[in-house]
């Protein structure tokens, strides 16, 4: 089933009123934490009919409760509430949230009805999106999921407002992301500059490219793999920090772009001023970070074994050009250790 | 994706061939209780080419075992001997093994590839087709899950050898109930019969009729549906069952096929001829258990929570002549309990 997706405010009545009806005659359950509980929930109680009546369960927020556990103890709570079916789950927060919603209500009774309500721009412009839930497993992120489509996605940029400026550069740069794989340089001229403002029309824009590419390939045979574009060195970095100091996805994510940026340009893939052009677009809105030369070889361990990798050398989607990526690129550890050394993050 | 379904014997070289195919070049788990490990594993080691490298993870059987945290240390050992999503997962069993393996595998990294092997008939006929796979989850059954297809299914009769009665009678109530759904009164004729064998052109054609029923709806929006005939009483019955006597899900349908098609009876759906042609096949091959008056009403309470009901009174699937079931009749507590004392169950 495809999503339906809703862009506005809900601060406006017709919108609310959409949401209204999403719900009308079931039972709910609000899924949140405690960062959207306090600065999202009662925007949407003062507006949504039916649901001040909802059960509220609220997570503690963070990666390290995308957990199995946490699952278990909202599917108890559904199941002490008897909801069926029929009934609905909204996920009213972050990407965690909105996985770990879309997973719960995919599993119990073997699929209930679920609509996503994102309150983080990374969780806009790419969590909710794509039908894509799951959890945690120890260290291994997203390792046990389903695919799964809410019914119902709503967009407020209101909520961006209540945000940390580091939750909104996270989104950027998944934003980046999808106007690379479109080769849309205007979009990353505009980017690049300081003026650049993320509003509604901009989240559409963004989240369109995404479900361009989901509609055309769900079950991620191909053409979905571009999407993850950046990711394999994001992982490794995010893995090899996870214990230590945590680095947020988005950021992950921006320093994938450049190194494997990087990697193509030295592959004689892509032509030096591309690899120019993608790195001012990055620099202009991320703050670099220094790894040590000696801990390449476990990030490049890492990314070996990710979820997405069955080969023994780690395979990559890289740029040609703007808008022209090729899948299942092999990348030898040398080849990364010299692009991680030529961008300076050594 | 739909199954491929292979009818044969382990003993033919040709039918294991298929096998050695559907494995070649994957990494492969072979999941087992105690029983299919002694009965059935050697006859595959034996033809399989590349089984005998596979990672046997035994389970203990039985429903009670049929829990999350079962399938948490199978994802434990698939993570740490880095079981790619390309590999493979057989689940070698009866229905607790096939529902929790397939479960297992479409969680895994989001969906690994997974083959059935059932070892019971009514994991052959019932369990292995359609796509429902689960666990339990406290007292209720199948409580999560997904719809998720194994690849290949391999029905061998022989292992039907290594079987006793109870398990070939717990298997015949489901084959009863897809004639009884087609309106097959010949085949039903000769399962009256004290001479009739079950063997794999039986199996094959018990399997063809509940794939065609799924292949039409695989989400259990309509005429699947009809698949349940029986089985809101007999939910009913295992769950009051469960901590007392319990009760084998065939011979609680069984139950079930005769109190529903006596409710059709008394409410003037069902001709008194069909009723008792109906009574006729099911006593040929089941004996009955007797209950208590005063225990009605927890039986009854028991159907008002299934999963699959949606309202205030339980609602079945009711014939109105073989071959003619209809969905959503409601049941009130007086023709249920009308019902069980005009068949002599209480």
């Amino acid at each position: 089933m495809k999503s339906v997706l809703h862009f506005g405010s809900f601060g406006d009545t017709a919108f609310a009123k959409q949401l209204s009806l999403a719900i009308e005659g079931k039972k709910v359950m609000v899924l949140l934490d405690e960062n959207s509980h306090r600065e999202c929930l009662s925007a949407l109680f003062q507006l949504v009919d039916g649901l001040s009546e909802a059960e509220i369960v609220e997570l503690p927020s963070g990666e390290q409760n995308k957990t199995l556990e946490m699952c278990e103890a909202v599917w108890s709570t559904l199941t002490e509430c008897q909801f069926s079916r029929k009934d609905v789950l909204i996920a009213l927060g972050g990407g965690v949230i909105c996985d770990m919603g879309g997973f719960i209500a995919a599993l119990y009774k073997r699929g209930m009805d679920c609509i996503y309500v994102p309150t983080t721009l990374l969780a806009m412009v790419d969590a909710s999106v794509g039908g894509k839930t799951g959890v945690d497993f120890g260290p291994f992120k997203n390792h046990l999921g389903v695919f799964n489509e809410p019914s119902h996605i709503f967009f407020d940029d209101h909520f961006l407002l209540t945000l940390p400026e580091k939750e909104i550069v996270n989104g950027l740069a998944e934003m980046i992301k999808h106007y690379l794989l479109i080769g849309d340089r205007e979009k990353l001229v505009q980017m690049r500059s300081a003026d650049f403002i993320i509003n509604l029309e901009q989240i559409e824009q963004s989240v369109a490219i995404k479900k361009n590419v989901v509609e055309q390939d769900p079950n991620e045979k191909g053409l979905r793999k571009t999407l993850n574009l950046g990711h394999t060195v994001a992982h490794g970095l995010e893995g090899f920090l996870l214990d230590k100091e945590p680095m947020d996805h988005g950021l992950a994510v921006a320093h994938g772009l450049l190194v494997e940026a990087k990697i193509a340009e030295n592959g004689g893939l892509l032509k030096p001023d591309d690899f120019q052009f993608i790195e001012d677009v990055l620099s202009a809105n991320f703050e670099w970070q220094k790894l040590k030369k000696e801990d390449l070889e476990d990030i490049y361990n890492l990314m070996l074994n990710d979820k997405k990798n069955d080969s023994a050398v780690p395979s990559m989607v890289l740029l040609t050009a703007l808008g022209q990526p090729i899948l299942d690129q092999k990348v030898s550890k040398d080849m990364f250790t010299q692009a991680m050394v030529d961008v300076n993050f050594v």
